[in-house]
């Protein structure tokens, strides 16, 4: 959808009486809102509008509705697959959620926040602390990316296990809808059978179906205390075994369960070697979290029963337990460092993918084994989620071989050999970072066409139109 | 939409084929799937079909949207607002799920279930619990209703505090759509973000939008103890104050919290003498249920230590702990007899509401009040799921008025003021038993415009022909 030579200066009149001309941007550099953190998408957009209040919002898209011109939502603009920028027509308007940053409400006695989009994950964060409550959302975005995106792409991160994803604390949205108007859903009721389900619709759907403006999110009573532990384990079924029997165990406890292989920390290892790695190279190393609601004492029973057990099961081959926080925050910075090593190995093929956990060991000896029938050579930088069934596996290039003309040639083979093991064991080709532009014709091949259909037909519905970040997760019809 | 008179037989000869005449039913008594089990829905079904399995539902559907007749979904015909039994017209044919009942899968590693959507509840738990694990859905009807009927309303029952309703217990659906082909979204996985959220737009969507034929399910490790603790409370301000202590102090062990005024309990005393009651009367009695993954003693001291702190805080009168199973379901069992206490008294004019936690004090006390100036005789049965903002708001005739009469004479008033104090407290009409046909004016009314638009485009997108449980949830246009 492209506007008329004519229109886009009346549009740009309209927007500035409706926002005031300071936050309706057409000139100078625009950079920071159209080109993508990681610097993959570069787009060109008509202008960058940063509307003060939901109302404004939805003024914005009724002016854009009027004049058939195209919105891209953006929050933090960290995303992973090219959901926030806009293309490189130069006729989509950039629509910035940045300036709806207030906590409306902290409710304690119904364990409920409301914040607008715009506010920044860690400042939600903050309000709940300083009401002396936990909003668990966690990931490595948080200094930057807001509560409005993570809930458009509903975000993951590594409290999945015990707190689910962004979907499951979200009690209440309100959204302006692609006619402009507002929905007024910010309900902070635990159960409301009354009519479909609007919120989770919503929620993942990426800005291309209306763009949320506040969200009203679960919080939880804090853990009395956190206790993390590293176990080394010989195989992956050994590592669903120890995961099985940590869920038994600790129950709700268990609040983190990550894996990483021998290569993820043998690159952290090489570069970042000031970092202690107390256990010797395994073929997985598993970083465990407990939060506890009684105290550190119970936490680190619990722990030592339960690795007392795995040892003796022969699941684990050794293991060590935090004996402070800081001990705990450098467990934690190993697996933190994963990304930043592997990047300085060279670039690399990422997948982001789930399975269904019993899954996993079978997809990863078919797929390594797929990979180094196509190029002996491959070293796998494979860690992630093991307790959602997230991994990132991803393909690093040979040893000695330029990771930028890896990626340049081998990408679309290793995807399709990695995607094609991902569907072969039910799993999914995104886990927690959206469709966007990156995986849109991914998307249309992968996705049952009975599944697609029905996409469309929502997105036919409440955007006939097609006005609300037109090309992202779905193709344009 | 009504068939011509020549397209039933055709039909129904072409239904024959397919699930073969013993599955076809269209002449007899075929009460037990025209009426509902409270009776107050009696309608007239075009035949009663029950296919055998997921195709044959599909091809049912395909043969119904080429006649252009409409299809009520039915499983255990446990439902509370008669959204699963046809309307008088004898124009719809009934289609009872009733034979897809078959557990399909159980996945331990993975804690998941797969189950048809004709398999009763209680199959489900017990199918769980012989592989050493739990299915936490746990309701009045469990014994009769079936999961997919639970999906399709999203049932809520007594775990929902720890555990969510159906829709947090649900990871992926096979759900067959309004042009008769399937759904295979059976995913076990609990992360996936590819594309809009099917699976949540289904459930809870009252078979208007698909008709859900199994599902994949969460389970959970079973805990390893589960203990019972009674309280007297001298005001709602107290229990919620005791709420928010429990739920610091147990985390998720807290798995249930339940709330009994005054007059629920005396009317249990009244009818059933014979349940001892172990706490002298009070305003209100709260029920807490602890799920503990250590030990029964572990789960007794921690009880111990909140009604201490509480009753030292003031927040309690008296309370006493489960000393053994026996006792746990004895207290369970008054909280349970509270529907049937209140049928024996008479009948009375039932609401099943939502509100904030933080809201209930306030709501309970304006409604209560609205409707003592209407009637200074009216009593109040009022007891539900405080910990999800649940209650069940009965109001029962004066002391010595028939019922019947009151019912017949007052629910009109009676509804208009208390869902005018639910919607002034921001609450839900309902919160666990859906809309069907008992509450579709109702919602009307009381949704937001914005909502019920958006909620008539999807039902328009996803089901053109009408064909799929017409006239619940939604009016027809």
């Amino acid at each position: 959808m492209t506007p008329t030579q004519d229109s886009k200066p009346a549009l740009l009149q309209e927007l500035r009486t409706l926002l005031g001309a300071a936050h309706v941007l057409d000139e100078g550099d625009l950079s920071a809102w159209e080109i993508d953190w990681r610097k993959r998408y570069r787009g060109r957009a008509l202008a960058v509008v940063r509307p003060g209040n939901s109302e404004e919002v939805a003024a914005v898209v009724r002016a854009c509705a009027a004049h058939g011109v195209a919105l891209v939502p953006q929050g933090g603009n960290t995303g992973l697959v090219g959901g926030g920028v806009p293309d490189a027509s130069g006729s989509q308007l950039l629509l910035s959620l940045a300036r709806l940053n207030r906590i409306r409400a902290i409710d304690p006695a119904n364990l409920t926040l409301t914040a607008e989009a715009g506010c920044v994950l860690q400042v939600v964060q903050e309000a709940a602390d300083g009401a002396g409550l936990l909003f668990p959302l966690s990931l490595a975005a948080e200094g930057s990316c807001t509560i409005g995106g993570n809930l458009a792409t509903n975000a993951g991160g590594t409290q999945v296990l015990r707190y689910g994803n962004a979907r499951e604390l979200c009690l209440g949205l309100e959204v302006v809808t692609a006619t402009g108007e507002i929905w007024h859903g910010l309900s902070g009721l635990r159960k409301d059978n009354t009519g479909y389900d609007l919120r989770d619709l919503f929620i993942g759907s990426e800005g291309t179906l209306g763009i949320i403006t506040a969200a009203t999110l679960k919080l939880h009573p804090r853990p009395a205390a956190s206790m993390t532990a590293l176990a080394a384990c010989g195989s992956l079924e050994h590592c669903v075994a120890l995961l099985m029997g940590a869920r038994a165990t600790l129950g709700a406890g268990l609040s983190g369960f990550e894996v990483m292989n021998r290569l993820s920390l043998a690159l952290v290892a090489r570069h970042f070697p000031q970092l202690a790695q107390p256990l010797p190279p395994a073929s997985w190393a598993v970083l465990l979290e407990l939060s506890d609601h009684e105290s550190a004492e119970h936490a680190r029973s619990a722990f030592e029963a339960l690795l007392e057990q795995a040892l003796e099961a022969g699941e684990i081959s050794d293991a060590v337990v935090a004996e402070s926080q800081a001990q705990s925050h450098a467990l934690w910075h190993l697996r933190e460092s994963i990304p930043l090593a592997q990047s300085e190995e060279g670039l690399n093929i990422k997948h982001d993918i789930a399975l269904a956990v019993s899954s996993i060991p079978a997809f990863v000896a078919a797929a390594d084994a797929a990979l180094l029938r196509h190029d002996a050579g491959i070293r796998f930088v494979n860690f992630g989620h093991l307790g959602d069934g997230n991994l990132h596996y991803n393909v690093q290039a040979p040893e000695g071989v330029d990771g930028a003309a890896f990626l340049r040639e081998q990408e679309p083979a290793v995807n399709r050999i990695v995607y094609d093991a991902v569907v072969a064991h039910g799993g999914s080709i995104s886990a927690e970072h959206g469709i966007g532009e990156l995986k849109r014709e991914e998307l249309a091949q992968r996705k049952s066409a009975v599944a697609l259909a029905l996409m469309r037909a929502i997105k036919q519905a409440l955007d006939p139109q097609g006005i609300m970040n037109p090309g992202r997760v779905l193709a344009e019809p």
